[in-house]
């Protein structure tokens, strides 16, 4: 597959050099470690530190999200990969102003491994911290088993409520939770057309015939619950909500925030058009949709496809996702 | 090419029917024409209005930009296709607020001639219009015959600043010297690597080998300067800023602002990457970057490649490129 990159090596550090070169204003390297970047503006005394991370080619996931009202911190893996513990340690160092850090990440092994190898290194040093697993994708493992699913797009609403929480001045176990009660909250699933292929190998991330789609593939590349021939847009957004609506009931009069998530290389015009179904099977049901998003906001390289995320809302969870929110990659007013 | 639409004969109906679901707030369908959308906020009596519109197919380009501080109607063309006058002429119409509305599209002949007859009509209805042409393409015709370039990402930059002008109260004759200032100080190119599908024909917009890349290229699939074998992405941007300075010469010292402007399906990763090298560059001549915008502004539906895209700042600029923008698809405190 044709990039547009130098080395396949050296990737991730080009994509950060790059990024701190465009967004000095939003965001900075620590002189510690360069895979650990923290917010350029000044962390408030007192304020909890809002620590995300993940592995690279999630464009904007992490690293975009660094900013006020959103994250404090990010920590950078390699390509799909986790973070080791040393720049989660130096991020954390860095964001903690005496109220502790929350840390964000999806439920992945590695993550889940060195996220926690890195708290227990933090508290060793007195900082308190609070983990919260995003865990929203529904074809990953059954209901009665949310714990063991994987964390996709719905991640992005974590960030933004405990972001939000946390820049008006909630304490770290208020912050997180909000994160917990709004990971409990989402579900999402995902379509994939056509794999992403890492730069080091050039190998498609994974095996798909010219007229399928995988329903409920993963980020990156797992497999979903059933590969099936490619059907219309409205067919496919109908077997993605209806799984969602069967995991997280909701009545009517009920409010929701969705997300219509591409994973790099679907145009915006489809994710619209899958919105568009979306947008009348919930009106259908009494449904109400109070904020929406579409767009690219967590990807993997340039795969085709896309996810649909439902949150299901309240008064609390309203107003954080109403706060204003001002990063490199997203901009809320 | 595997889409994710229903029946291809109406993509651009239903794109557009979930774009006015999950923009709302933001936008709304004029009744007399269902191809005109305004911003769903008041304009302002004696405000200009500015009127931005071209085909479908480069979203965010071009609905995505209107909302406070840029435009205030869009006029929807079919893919690729220029919106005919009577869309143009509704939204002229609607967001005339006694001050006359400019109009800010790419120098492509159906539009040209589209935005003419429309331009005619309203001034017979006693509206005051002015036309600016962006045409920032530096590959699509010689430096000595710019008014026959074409118009791509670069377009941008003048609806931001005809936008923010606009709002700041300018009068049309203002706006509209804003805008060719902005388009004047522009200059962008291309490199295409894959092409996208119109989806009702499913054919590719351009040939290109495996191992290729096409220097130059349009924003719809328009041959560029030379198809050569695909190199590396700092090899790539040198010759892509070269162009561009070569235009149009800086001076150590000055000011610009950069655009690499994904085409559909290219990496975050891989634009940051080329954002890297033009840094580079600029920075060894001492230019000074005083924006940075990086991400998919506007595409060519799932076409791989990207643009880049140089504008020469003076204070004037500078202000109005700050200035505050809340659109769909381009937020800016």
């Amino acid at each position: 597959m044709k990039k547009l990159i130098n080395n396949p090596t050296y990737v991730v550090e080009e994509m950060l050099d790059g990024f701190l070169k465009a967004h000095s204003n939003y965001i900075r390297v620590l002189p510690e470690n360069d895979r650990a970047l923290v917010t350029s503006r000044t962390t408030r005394e007192g304020k909890v530190g809002v620590l995300i991370g993940g592995g690279s080619g999630h464009e904007p996931g992490f690293l975009g999200y660094v900013g006020d009202g959103m994250a404090d911190g990010v920590a950078v893996g390699n390509i799909f990969a986790s973070p080791p513990p040393a720049p989660i340690l130096e991020v954390t160092k860095a964001i903690d102003k005496g109220a502790g850090v929350v840390y964000l990440y999806g439920n992945y092994a590695g993550d889940v491994m060195n996220f926690g190898m890195a708290a227990e290194l933090a508290e060793m040093e007195g900082i308190k911290v609070e983990m919260v697993l995003g865990s929203d994708d529904v074809a990953s493992a059954p209901k009665e088993e949310k714990h063991r699913r994987r964390g996709i797009a719905g991640e992005l609403f974590v960030f933004k409520t405990a972001g939000a929480a946390a820049d008006l001045g909630y304490s770290l176990e208020e912050v997180a939770r909000i994160a917990r009660k709004t990971n409990d909250h989402t579900r999402s699933m995902g379509v994939g057309l056509t794999p992403c292929s890492l730069p080091q190998t050039g190998k498609p991330s994974f095996e798909i015939g010219d007229d399928e789609m995988e329903i409920g593939l993963g980020h990156h590349g797992e497999p979903g619950i059933r590969k099936a021939k490619l059907q219309q847009a409205d067919v496919v957004t109908d077997e993605l909500v209806a799984a969602i609506l069967e995991d997280i009931p909701l009545n009517e009069g009920e409010e929701v925030a969705v997300l219509v998530n591409g994973l790099g290389s679907t145009p915006r015009m489809e994710l619209y058009i899958m919105f568009r179904r979306a947008e009348q099977i919930l009106r259908e049901k009494g449904i109400k949709i109070y904020r929406s998003y579409v767009g690219d906001y967590i990807t993997s390289l340039e795969m085709g496809g896309c996810s649909i995320t439902i949150t299901k809302l309240d008064n609390e969870l309203k107003t954080l996702l109403d706060h204003p929110a001002d990063c490199p990659m997203f901009v809320q007013k």
